[in-house]
């Protein structure tokens, strides 16, 4: 089986957290950052801006691919089914680099609140593009919002299993977090 | 019609959020504001270890107060019915202090996203504080957390009507979050 292999991206952004996780985020250096993931500052450069969006990056992406998957939704797709949609499209693109940080940066946002703090907005963000994306497919406020919430945590209950679970086991993060967003449905339907 | 005054700690509060938002949170210190509430810097520390406990201090108030009302709230009540009993218990002892803060407090947040994350911990936490407040009344823990999240989400919406609203009108905080709690409800029954 051909083991996967970072590129320099990949390589930055692990390096970045597995640093965050030993220092601190405020203490660890780009200098440090690179040097850690066997490039360049300059290589560095050309990937980010500075250490705060190695962080923020792909939370813009995640944003993005959720909002695009609820855009093209099917027409009589319900709004969990959108939301669905959306969780479906951004799974879909989270490989082994994804995988692999998943405990990584857990342990460091654990460690540090600056970094839970951080990860807080992450999920507000996430839950407003989705709300966005789904009241501009129509559906009304209040149901765009609790959609979109439960659909925030269906992505992080679903990735956490993902990662936690074992390397061998072939099922894909989509399959967990649809798993996720069923049993939250069920949930939604009892609670009086 | 008594003007409504405040005693030294709420002059503090109020100070601190209006200095986050002259200046920024990271710039701003003890001093100024001992200074802007008229107070000494000896008066600030008998009642805040930091100028970060400023901020965090009424959210600690505020998870005890949630998960007192749900740890009280009737036997047969539904997981929803023990959130609302939470919200009730936490909104009745907000008063002319918390109604005055809402907006400066949202201006500060709004310029800064160092307190936007801070911010979104906080909700993080209440929603924490709720879930196992839920769990604990036997609440199964997919539906806790779903309740908790419409909870914390009521909580927001009804909090901003209640401080944008008009100073004379007499409906108590309780009533705005009840209503946003059973609007988030409806929505929840209609996510297909």
């Amino acid at each position: 089986m051909a083991r996967w292999e970072p590129g320099a991206r990949e390589r930055l952004v692990l390096a970045a957290v597995d640093l965050f996780n030993e220092h601190r985020y405020d203490a660890t250096t780009v200098a440090q950052i690179a040097d850690r993931a066997g490039v360049t500052r300059s290589t560095f450069f050309r990937h980010f801006s500075d250490k705060r969006e190695v962080l923020v990056a792909g939370q813009e992406t995640l944003s993005r691919l959720m909002a695009e998957g609820i855009a093209e939704a099917s027409a009589d797709a319900t709004p969990l089914g959108m939301v669905a949609a959306g969780l479906e499209r951004a799974a879909g693109e989270m490989g082994p680099m994804n995988r692999e940080l998943g405990p990584r940066l857990s342990a460091a946002i654990a460690a540090s609140t600056e970094l839970q703090e951080r990860d807080a907005l992450k999920s507000v963000g996430l839950a407003a593009a989705m709300t966005d994306a789904l009241i501009t497919r129509g559906v009304a406020d209040a149901t765009a919002r609790v959609a979109a919430e439960l659909g925030v945590l269906a992505f992080k209950q679903g990735y956490a299993k993902w990662a936690e679970g074992e390397k061998d086991d072939g099922a894909p993060l989509v399959s967990f977090v649809l798993e996720a967003l069923s049993e939250l449905r069920s949930a939604a339907g009892s609670l009086g």
